[in-house]
């Protein structure tokens, strides 16, 4: 297998972090895995919900320390090559908010770090109820200061803050109360769970749920007034979609849409 | 009764939407009786709390897709006339947050798409325990995008995400784990609970409530500086109110204010 | 003691508000003193933890309503002394906020108005089972403005419109299922626990905390691609610091690390 490994059942793509000796760190070549994957993945009409899993003990553990530890043999001590490894990370957590899929992870073992950092940027999170999540870079005095945008706006903030200066781990059941999963379910249930709610979503009108995607958190970010702006735009585009039309007129006439999508 | 009725009892004004035929759905006519009944009260200094109900089996169940189907008679298919709905439907939820009196959903039944838009827009909310919630339109091809903007400001995201992307109905005591209502009671009790919440509200001081309102909506989307530049004037404009002056010296000398409000 | 008693065991900083018959209100002096206090303690190098608690039946029940009623009697009603007032109040919130160090609340007893702002804008918050949490301003006609920057930044916003309307009282319970508190304790363990995650956070290293704390809050009024441009900077800065460099040797080493700071 490769180090991201695909498989497309019907309309989902599974995403599996295939890395397992290093916990699926987010190295140079995950990253890179990460980016060319799902930037063709958005151009693909076939493909409407995207699982991201992890293969071995964790999810992912966040980056790779042993890639970042040799960087510093620049003239600069690394400055450079740091400033470009945030930035193409920064760019794979924008691709998952962008992509006009719903991106859901499916979370096992350990999500430390930028593996947290990646199940708070998914748009949904099943969990098996043995995981455990932490921002712990404090431990070895590297604060998660990238994963905690992420975090942070998944979780109340004293919450995140306890998470972020103590290095302390959460459960599942924890996570879950505090908003950064959707589900917790047993590990021999954790595929099933997935593909299930993937399947499910992958139902809906791609288009529908493509509007309202990008709608999602480009409203997050603006006044309320202006998101009522924004979302009304959204909601015009959406009407006037002719498998909308069938939607509707499907609803009122008590029988399923034929949808030509 | 007309479409919205409305009642007064003492400084509470009860308004309940009347059109269980069609589960109270916001039509043009709905939203035409909320402007103009909420312009009206905002400008009564008698009521200080104001009920939002609906009659039959469902508080609100969204926009009225009959006559938004009717509206793609309309040469442009009907892009003129839905802009128009959203925009109208938009200002009724801002003159909920810009009325001087809180506004407390009374809920039962279901409240779904822009009548789960409703409950999250009122200041509060009280829910009989069988009420359902969801923000459902991408079962029938339009994702809730409008209603999303005041979802996604009471309750976590990945939470708000789900629900508009499955379509599923989230219980009302999951409702208010997540954020989304206050109280949940037993049907029964529904009625005389929102009762009891609002002649709280009402006995406190009005001039101090419609302050404290209005600055609690405004500094929420402003930055932290800004917001306590902002409210530190309000205080100040509230402590210069005579009434505030017999409050907080009858609560000095440990006997009850004499408000002429 | 003085109004602010301030005893330093090793690396955390205890300030103990000291007027007990006054509630250990944010009078004047008090005010005073924390910010005096605070501006000292943040250019200590030796301090990595601050601790906030009261004596007496209670943490703080806010602004003195003595003082501020005497300010009436200037000719402009007390217009500009309570300007005043209201921006030394924020400059402390904000000096919490800005502190390099992390401040933990330890609360007891009642934290009300300006109190359960204090608990809302430290860092962290360690709550004995026993305490009550409440913006009760509205009480005696006086709306809590300024405390529910702070508190609508902490908890759901239907949930601080409550509190601020109804002037209700909420458990330790309540606050921490809410988010406004991180942990709570049986009164007879308030201390030793709040002194355990002080020491646990202490025992990091200190210019990644305060890379992190700095971090914080900042992107958390940004819009996320701006938030990741600006902790990314942050990582970079904390990945070129020399004990950096030794803690993630020492953990690829799997030792403890020898930290210089």
């Amino acid at each position: 297998m490769a180090i991201l490994d695909i498989e497309t059942r019907g309309a989902v793509a599974h995403l599996t972090m295939n890395a397992p000796e290093r916990l699926n760190a987010i190295s140079d070549e995950m990253l890179e895995a990460l980016q060319t994957t799902l930037d063709r993945l958005a151009d693909d009409p076939n493909i409407r919900v995207i699982i991201l899993a992890g293969t071995g003990k964790a999810f992912c553990a966040g980056h790779d320390l042993r890639q970042m530890t040799a960087m510093r043999q620049a003239s600069d001590g690394g400055a450079a090559a740091f400033k470009d490894l945030f930035e193409r990370c920064a760019r794979v957590m924008a691709r998952i908010r962008s992509m006009p899929q719903p991106v859901i992870a499916q979370v096992h073992g350990i999500a430390t770090a930028a593996g947290c950092q990646l199940v708070a940027t998914c748009d949904l999170a099943v969990a098996a109820e043995d995981t455990r999540f932490g921002v712990n870079g404090v431990n070895i005095g590297l604060f998660c200061s990238t994963p905690m945008v992420a975090l942070s706006r998944n979780i109340p903030r004293k919450q995140a803050f306890e998470m972020l200066t103590t290095g302390d781990f959460i459960s599942a059941n924890r996570a879950q109360d505090l908003g950064l999963v959707n589900r917790v379910v047993p590990h021999s249930k954790l595929s099933a769970t997935t593909q299930a709610l993937a399947t499910q979503i992958a139902a809906k009108l791609g288009v529908a749920v493509k509007i309202g995607k990008r709608a999602f958190y480009q409203q997050l970010e603006m006044p309320i007034d202006a998101a009522y702006d924004f979302t009304g735009q959204a909601m015009v585009e959406n009407m006037l979609h002719s498998d909308t039309t069938e939607g509707i007129e499907a609803f009122l006439e008590k029988r399923d849409p034929n949808w030509i999508q």
